[in-house]
């Protein structure tokens, strides 16, 4: 049992089947077609021969599809996950160098095995501090910067940087030195792939085909290209124009490669591994849900952690980079109709073959053309109306949003997630800080307490009700002491202070001791403290303390009672007016 | 009106009278022979000349009686900020030095603007991120380590050292050079103030006088034992036996001072000065507190800060050194009958009246007495039993408080308070993203809705009811997410997800992007999702969202209604066994 919980594959596999089989092929042999040009452009965007990502993409698929719980994620490298690569990278060392593909394998197996700890030690929860706003930022403004990144390819220039101001004015000092014919290449590239993305599907549908064919037939726009620009590349010897090509890619099966333990280089690249490692996961277990859900399948996250943990091992020992579930191709592997992680493997064995034989065709694809498949795909990611959404949703979240974009733009991808993280959290730390706390009075012939700035109640100038909405804990026990004092210290008509429990599902210790203080206080000004609709478990953990003992009231099960014995205890039934 | 918000002495001013004068100057009285032995004894403390103790209790005290709120507060040098102080100073310049003195005006002066700037900004708040069990374990720690650092006086040796451990090895190392007369003074007057606190009251009372007699008696403790061992000293000429003392002090009201501007020495005063004005303003905002509940008096805890800021600022042109409310000063100045801030001002004259007059008295006063008074004050506040009312309270709060005993005692106030600081947040982020989920069932001939573990309730197979005991926001949304997607997919009979709402008080972009997906993700397992009791305020923002109408389900007033409802929905009225 506990292996079949670490090994999935023991579960699922014991049930697979031939139509199982048959489902899991079709979908590897399109996965396949659509991996290769992302595979070899994801690699170019990470600085990285394009081998490399060929290499990334089998050992880390076979090695998910044993300890993965999704049926239809596609792991491997993906464009946010690369940029960090680079990013992370080039702080280490020059592009091209031993030096830098030895930290690629490092930076995959620091993530690989911090992933694989957060699994084992179920952790996972930890990734939930990326909130939706800030993940919405980043890739937003990560796409905008790997856009940009591409398009020296597209121009045929030299060009570097992180963030947008370093290659802004990279891009702008090398502009003059842009290659005409490769800029031809690029620019078409680019046109033809928004053309397939936006005119294709429509006109094919048209033309008599089914939707779902022409979906699929859409999804090969980057092999089309990338098949027609290598052709005329070839044939029209373009090459000797300046054209920039691929050029020769051993025909090899993924090496054994050994990743650095310098203590120092680990030391530098741990932190973007964690971030890696975090932001890879997020994406990968949304894709994972999302999908798992069309077939009520389930996900574990802490398997998951194990999984991907276990892929970027994997990445590590046979020549990657980093590695996660992608998107688009998890939701291709899911409508070709993969329903098992066999598809994957299925995958990694057409790579395998490509890797062996056919990196000889691409000796003239163009780099122009992978930018282009890069910046299209990307572009897709690059959404701004988050901005909008979340201006009118909350402040809050929008702050973190803007905060997020603008510090990834400017500062780069490490700076920009940990700003995002770190702000979401002193904003959520502030917000419950200042919890909302209503006065309430009884709405008249009804046992309801509401609001007395939203409803007609009634109240009794000796007895103020409180609601705080919101669980008491360090942050805020300091607030709800001054409110009471000051609110009783104001009005010298209060006997009874009562505060109703009903939205609050924990008291910490200062919030204990800060209700004994509040009982205090209360009882030198001749004031009764009492309790209404505490929560059981809160109860549970009260009932031992001596609070409860010290406490110059009582605790009421319900708010009504408490009104009425309070009203009973000093003969009055004043009922004031509604306030 | 804004003037007298910013200088409430223009509001209590106003009703100045003679009663109040009276009561003010009989406490000024008795709170300046307290503070004599007080501010020289601090002062050494924090490695500064015995002068800067009582020119730190001049000119604060008179700039907290104009901004001040409290009428009871007495604002001067208090053990944990002269600890904070020297060990801020001690990394910075030697004991003895100009620059020792510049550099512990520079903190006052910080300490001061930052305390004004909260104030101004209202972001006093911030102060609450110190929880309960964090000060008390920080004070603990703190009064242990300045005991300890009175050793070396009250043993006439030389020892340094700003942690535990420094302090223990250095003392170890120097004991053989311990000066015997000076041992028997310090000795001698630790055991005294310790009768005198623990023996004297009662044996006065045994005399027959009266409690409030009694007390102040034993208060005056300090001062006898300064008066006898002094003249001990000067009588037997104990200076020759090597005993060391306060010496000369000069004859002068407070100088006129200027704290450094230089950005290096800011720098790295900053953080120290951060610390020092927030844990100085949390403890004297909770004395001042307790001390205005007995009269019903209103502390502003903004203009609290602004009180302290002047104090501070005060301090630093003033040859002072970091102040704050104390709490013993202020119980005192209570007690002995001090109601306005007015108070505080003649306590300044009686203490302006000994710095310019009484300075050649102190020069015998032995400097292990002074230790002796600090050591008996400070043990007072160490208080061990923190730790155990945490354990059986919540292991969280008992991992804080541990945490910051630990650190601070090994690692000096300035790690030990970030600790502790760090990790109750870190703690309490884990416990809200995990939070409380009851699956809850109908109490037959009710309308309430208890969890099915705890109670034998009704549920309907196809109804799944869950209630969550958490604000939702973006570090449990995902939680959630799993588990109604993994409790779903696990039960096939499930059509109904209904979320009662009636613990929610907040739900913020996440967690509406989470519930979003929530509701595509059972519509794809063709389950419809209901929320329940959804609150006023959070209904108002998802009222304007696109959610409302995507929702497969409705949103219902009451749980019974919604279980009502979705059982004729789906014809079935199947009441399924008790879980």
């Amino acid at each position: 049992m506990t292996l079949s919980r670490y090994l999935p594959i023991l579960t699922w596999g014991r049930a697979y089947d031939r139509s199982a089989f048959g489902g899991d092929l079709i979908a590897a042999l399109i996965v396949t077609v659509m991996l290769i040009p992302q595979s070899l452009a994801y690699a170019l965007l990470a600085g990285l021969p394009p081998e490399a990502g060929l290499y990334a993409s089998i050992a880390p698929i076979i090695l998910y599809a044993f300890f993965g719980t999704s049926g239809a994620l596609a792991v491997g490298p993906v464009a946010v996950v690369s940029l960090m690569t680079a990013a992370a990278l080039g702080k280490i060392a020059e592009q091209g160098t031993m030096g830098y593909g030895v930290a690629a394998l490092t930076l995959a197996g620091l993530s690989g095995v911090i992933l694989l700890v957060m699994g084992v030690f179920r952790v996972g929860f930890l990734a939930n501090f990326l909130s939706h706003p800030v993940i919405s930022g980043f890739i937003t403004a990560s796409g905008i910067i790997i856009a940009a990144s591409q398009l020296k390819h597209i121009l045929g220039i030299d060009a570097q940087g992180h963030d947008l101001l370093e290659l802004g004015l990279s891009l702008a000092e090398h502009l003059t030195e842009t290659n005409p014919v490769t800029a031809v290449i690029g620019v078409f590239a680019v046109g033809f792939l928004f053309w397939v993305r936006k005119g294709l599907g429509p006109l094919l549908r048209r033309l008599g085909l089914g939707a779902g064919l022409a979906d699929i037939l859409v999804k090969t726009g980057p092999v089309m290209v990338v098949a027609g620009t290598t052709y005329a590349v070839w044939a029209l010897s373009l090459t000797d124009r300046g054209v920039d090509v691929v050029g020769a890619v051993p025909r090899s099966l993924p090496p054994l490669t050994l990743p650095s333990v310098s203590p120092d280089l680990i030391g530098q690249l741990l932190l973007p591994a964690l971030l890696i490692s975090v932001i890879g996961f997020v994406e990968s277990i949304s894709v994972a849900q999302t999908l798992a859900a069309k077939t009520r399948q389930r996900i574990d996250p802490d398997q998951e952690l194990i999984g991907l943990g276990a892929a970027n091992v994997g990445a590590a020992f046979t020549g990657g980079f980093p590695v996660t579930g992608g998107f688009s191709r998890s939701v291709v592997n899911f409508d070709a109709g993969a329903r098992t992680p066999a598809a994957g493997a299925f995958t990694a064995v057409g790579l395998a073959i490509t890797a062996l034989a056919l990196t000889p065709l691409i000796f003239f694809l163009p780099k122009a053309t992978l930018a282009a498949t890069i910046i299209v795909a990307v572009l897709s990611l690059v959404d701004l109306s988050v901005l909008k959404r979340s201006w009118f949703y909350s402040k809050a979240d929008f702050a973190a949003v803007l905060t997020t974009i603008l510090a990834t733009l400017a500062l780069g991808v490490e700076v920009g997630v940990s700003a995002g993280v770190g702000l979401s959290i002193l904003l959520h730390l502030y917000r419950s800080s200042k919890p909302h706390i209503a006065e309430v009075g009884q709405i008249p012939g009804t046992e309801h307490f509401r609001n007395v700035l939203r409803h007609d109640v009634i109240t009794d100038p000796t007895v103020l009700t409180l609601r705080v909405d919101e669980s008491l804990y360090f942050a805020n026990a300091r607030f709800l002491e001054d409110r009471i004092q000051n609110r009783v210290a104001g009005d010298p008509n209060i006997r009874h202070v009562i505060l109703q429990c009903s939205a609050i599902n924990e008291i910490d210790m200062s919030a204990l001791e800060s209700l004994e203080a509040i009982n205090e206080r209360l009882r030198e000004m001749d004031v009764k403290l009492h309790l209404s609709e505490v929560k059981g478990p809160v109860m549970d953990r009260l009932e031992k303390q001596a609070f409860l003992h010290e406490l110059t009231g009582e605790i009421f099960l319900s708010q009504y009672d408490a009104v009425r014995k309070t009203r009973l205890s000093h003969g009055g039934v004043g009922s004031g007016p509604p306030r």
